[in-house]
């Protein structure tokens, strides 16, 4: 049997080492034996530093794996068996743009479902189906792993407007509530299974099993009277007000926090920006000083520095689906992919994020049927406000990301959203073409 | 051929002479002989300077009918033929406490889809309730015409738990929408026809047509340029954002602000109240003053100034829907009815705001389609708002009525949801027994 | 106000006497000013006699209407208000074929909903589809009145495929119905309403109401113990399973005999074509009877031998319908129209038959909830029928017309339907360019 | 770790030893210790024959597993870990009845989907509900897996009216054709993976995947010119019309015949019962010549004649279910389940057969998306049917019966549809006490 070819695009990316890390320990069972990452120009460096943590790394596990540094995307995708996306069009210059421009108007910016992702969109999915476009070609069998946010609109885009159809969505948020969940009941993780559905950062835990049995109030009960709370690095600790909880009777996400708790997150946030700076600031410096570290000869392992960032797993959840779709594993992982009447409500054709069993031929949604009727709302806002953000990205229409931008829920008024918009627009103006033209 | 008996719940509040004098206008079409005004002891005074207004209203108009007014609802609804109710239970006072109660945390009462929506409603529907459960001994065969906010709740607490199906909930802002469009086209209203569908306060006009070809686009633009806007005398005229509304493609309808403009809304509610006070606290300084007024023994018709207030045209809808009914009319009116599958996504037993075929047999919905994915989350959100405060109306559950305060989208964290739930639950303890027991 | 000008393609119909006379007796409230009977080369003679015999009418009538015939379409639809269709592709020999041929089978050919109806379709729908694209150009704004068969299906074609959107099918079965309902209630027409929702041939009374009470299971008592059942000339009048009809608890249509009645009705086919000849056939002598009526000079009215057709009132209805749309009267009729969700399972973009209220907009279908369980099932095969035929007929594709032909519930085996569309395809050769390109 | 108590209710059928036979061969990871086979008064002599096959069967095994006869179900139910039910009630003398009264009136009796199984529904899903009634109170947390026929019907009628909710219904036909469709590619079973959906012997094969990717068409092709086609040995081989299933793009099942071949089947049904007898008098010879195999005191295993009965593999198939849901093995297998939403226009709370993942929690439905539409109306047709009969089953009602009776599409009119009721009502009333209270 041959080994398998995987391209990484954003290779120059910190997250990098997990991706090699999980590629090494999972040798026995998902035979990689080339690693292409890939970069633009602006990246060369950290590609190059990228690269040879890499290589040390994969040098001390003696396995035979290459792995290949290059600007040149073309001759990367090539026969590619899997493609990952990392990118982050502009870099974390756009990010921070992304949420200072609404802090000034008291607006929290956020990088996936708000006035931030909606900009990271409108700049990422061009991109994206570009890639797409060069997949079909140069390896029409691949698999996309996208795990660049917005990561339900960048997948939507491709289902719908891509010329590959072999994409899904990734995101670490549904690990990590599965991991804290556990943690919170005292079991191994194996011993558990979440029923999850809903939207990227939108997601609820629907059920809980514990070796078979539903202890969904259980889990409830310990998470809002213990400390065990399944908080994530990169969204501050709100606490929940229990009793609402208990009557939502599902388990929300962190991301949640934005709508149940809008009020503390904006003066967090505000103050945060005064003091630390925007997560896109505090994020530059660790990448900072993660570069940093990188660059150590010495350095053949993963740092444990690298699990401050937000994104921690992401990458190990990447491995481990990789490798569930090249096993036909046929384990329930949680993904972003074709709705396909999983969740009632919303189209078809859109973007869901989902309990999937993972097979050979992809991932297969479970059926959990209705949502509550409590979170139905708020899920049809977002997945509204992502239908229309994907559309104003492959068109470049203003009225429809005015529509986007007027819609979510985080922005209080159609006057302040188009300030907003404009304002953006204009200082993203060099990754917008299609909106200059 | 026997004439008709109506009964008004609530005969004694200022809106009853537009009532008499819709019955007047429309006795030729409308035979209706008997009215009878009901209320409870604390509208005692107001109840007879109604009903002598009426008297000489209806003296001066010639016509048999004979109106009584009494505090004895079971003699009064025997036999009828149209029963409306027009009940404010625990009266101006407690609407002023949902508005001064949410403003104090900065959130907006509002008292139909708002915090002060859902403790309207926990007071009203039990007492609805009542009502309908009268009726079905008393007159199984009369129609229930309610025009007592919030109307969409009201109505869908009596189709789901009601012992009698044939309700109607009534509100004002359709025609009012619709005599302004018709005004910013310079038409007669009967050439135009406007598709109108929605929730109550939420209701969208989603086409209009003007002598059968649809002119939504031009309307919208006609509205937006010019200064013939839908305003409402209840809900303060803030402009909205031109190129929001053009990319909506359909026309919002006045309560809609307070999503789309949430933040002027609130500033202007928060300036007002320290200004001329609160709404209710207005309403009932009209109130007062109609009823100086009224008492004039000279006075036999209704008086201009009730005009001023919000609910204006609100009973002479109330007539035009009874006199429909009454002849299989068939024309087509917005009513409150059951959605039956005529807005895909609310559930089929819900009350739905839609443009209705009115016959002999009670509104037919129209099916006007799906609405547009830009507006269904937040229809969603408010859905099931009303679904949880019916449920928390009909069982006293705490943990209801905290779902429904945290996920009303005026409502910004979970924490202050259940701050203002309390304080509310507190001041209102004497008409929520069901909470108490 | 300018006068109306009505098209009428196939103007040489035996049935034309009949739209002659609707519009003479509306004329107070349809002002039709001309009217331009359009036929083919080998309708010429009988479009002749046809116009002589509307000119006497209209002669006799007083009234200023103008009757033009004419072999030119181009010429007569220009700037027409309304144009309807009566067409029959290969005239009544191809009718004859679509009978015999599946009889040869011990298939019933049935014109509508079964193979014989597929036929009709794939020989119709290009010809109504050239229509449409010559109304875009020259009479956008008019409507097309369909009633000819397979109304269901031409109608589905229009709205999918048609360049025109303002379309209705129209079919007599509901009149028919909703007049024996009132006869076999001994009370007046205007006094009943009936829902009506399904397909076209396949439509359900769903609910009846009198005065206002819904009286269903009375009429289904009242239908099955008297001997006024709602048959209509060109059906034979079966007796219905008394025990049957109240299980189901909906009024069928006479249709729907062939398939709740297949045995019976396909025995009583086998012995009537070798007796009288097939439905076609008898149908054929009526019309040459009918023709040589209307040479006569002397005749100046409808001749009331013209009812024995089934298709009487058909006319009628066409009048019915015009006068609602034009005088937006919103009279509740039943046609072939969109969807649009009125009735769940099937797609939005199909045709229903529906009650619907008539505005100058055209149909609105009134929402009339779920269809009832058991009904469902046929309804959905009926409407696969449709659907794909239509796609066969558009596209020419042998494999769609086969499986249509096998799923429909008139034919028992896929051998079978492979021999019958086989046989059918090459009788009709010349009418079927598009599968023999 | 405890050992796992199996309970079979009808123990005593000839398939038992296959059950037997499966619990051997996967004890290493089913760990059964107790295997106890109930039969009723009728059954025992049948049962002491199982029970010493059985013996003989583990005692060759060397395994600790323990078999015990009984007719006394109360002490065998509790504390068991699965239950299932291999019951006919009325013997095999009632399924002759079900077959024969419909062959006289020239109708199909068909035991599942046909007039038979509507009976056998009637017959048969009151005892099951009682054995719910018992495990509820017995054994509440055991699986119950139902393989009795019509196991649609019997799933859909516990998980509506059952006092358990941990209930699957199984069927051997899914399986077949997987093990057909791979030995017509000529590869490994577990190389190919099919989407199975619809109903109990309704089911289609949407697509085949092999190694991962989508050869449905391929398959077709293969089947269809091949001589590999998934016959069963209890469904005659007529060969499909090869147009037809291209046309048709999914595999259909082998009972779909009755419906596209309805003509074909009937008169080889009508030939072979004046020939070898019905499918029952056929099945009873064997069931006669296997139990004279069993009793055979040196036999100690399965013996192969088993095979030829329709309903091989079909203890494989329960035994493989359980071994998935005791160890969690997340397998993909196709049962009988709640619908949840799963097929698009079936009722949410309606049995499907449908691939499912398998988890200790049960099977989860996979999301496959829409039906193809020409499938959907014999699939509304017969879920309409089934959910009829078991309301039938459930009251009682003879309106019902009727119903479900001539929607049947094996039946072709409503006279007949009564005729075969009454016959069979009549013939079967001793199982039927709640028909005649």
């Amino acid at each position: 049997m041959m080994g398998l070819k995987i391209v990484t695009i954003g290779g120059g990316s910190s997250y990098t080492p997990e991706l090699i890390e999980g590629f090494i320990k999972r040798y026995d069972t998902l035979p990689v034996t080339e690693i292409w990452l890939v970069d633009i120009e602006e990246g060369r460096e950290k590609l190059n530093i990228i690269c040879e943590l890499a290589n040390r790394m994969i040098k001390k596990s003696g396995l035979p794996i290459s792995v290949y540094g290059t600007l040149d995307r073309t001759t990367a995708l090539k026969d590619a068996d899997f493609v990952t996306t990392q990118i982050r069009v502009g870099g974390l210059e756009a990010r921070i743009i992304d949420e200072k421009i609404p802090l000034k108007y008291k607006v929290i910016g956020q990088e996936t479902n708000g006035p931030g992702g909606l900009f990271k969109a409108l700049r990422t999915i061009p991109v994206i189906l570009g890639i797409a476009t060069e997949m079909e070609k140069l390896c029409p069998n691949a698999w996309l792993i996208n795990f660049t946010n917005p990561a339900g609109m960048v997948t939507e885009a491709v289902l719908k407007y891509g010329k590959i159809k072999k994409v899904v969505g990734l995101c670490n948020v549904p690990i990590h509530m599965e991991m804290n969940i556990a943690k919170a009941l005292e079991v191994e993780p194996n011993r558990i299974r979440v029923d999850f559905a809903g939207l990227n950062h939108m997601v609820y835990g629907l059920n809980v099993y514990l070796d078979g049995v539903r202890v969904t109030e259980k889990v409830i009960d310990t998470i809002l009277n213990g400390d065990a709370y399944m908080s994530m690095k990169n969204i501050i600790d709100l606490d929940w007000e229990k009793d609402f909880i208990k009557a939502l009777g599902v388990i929300p996400c962190p991301y949640h926090r934005y709508y149940y708790k809008a009020d503390e997150m904006l003066n967090n946030e505000l103050s945060e920006a005064e003091t630390l700076g925007t997560r896109g600031e505090v994020v530059k410096q660790i990448e900072k000083e993660l570069f940093e570290l990188y660059k150590d000869q010495n350095l053949d392992i993963k740092p444990p520095q690298l699990e401050k960032r937000g994104g921690a797993y992401y990458s190990d959840a990447a491995c481990r689906l990789i490798e569930s779709i090249y096993n036909d594993r046929k384990d329930i992982q949680v993904v972003n992919t074709r709705n396909n009447g999983a969740i009632s409500g919303i189209p078809r054709d859109s973007a869901v994020e989902i309990s999937c069993v993972i097979t050979k031929e992809g991932p297969v949604p479970c059926t959990l049927g209705e949502l509550p009727i409590a979170t139905q709302g708020l899920i049809m806002q977002i997945k509204a406000f992502e239908i229309i953000s994907v559309e104003a990205a492959i068109t470049g229409d203003y009225h429809k990301a005015l529509l986007a931008m007027t819609i979510n829920p985080l922005v209080p008024s159609d006057t302040l959203a188009k300030k907003i918009l404009d304002e953006m627009l204009e200082a993203h103006k060099k990754y917008l073409p299609i909106f200059y033209k």
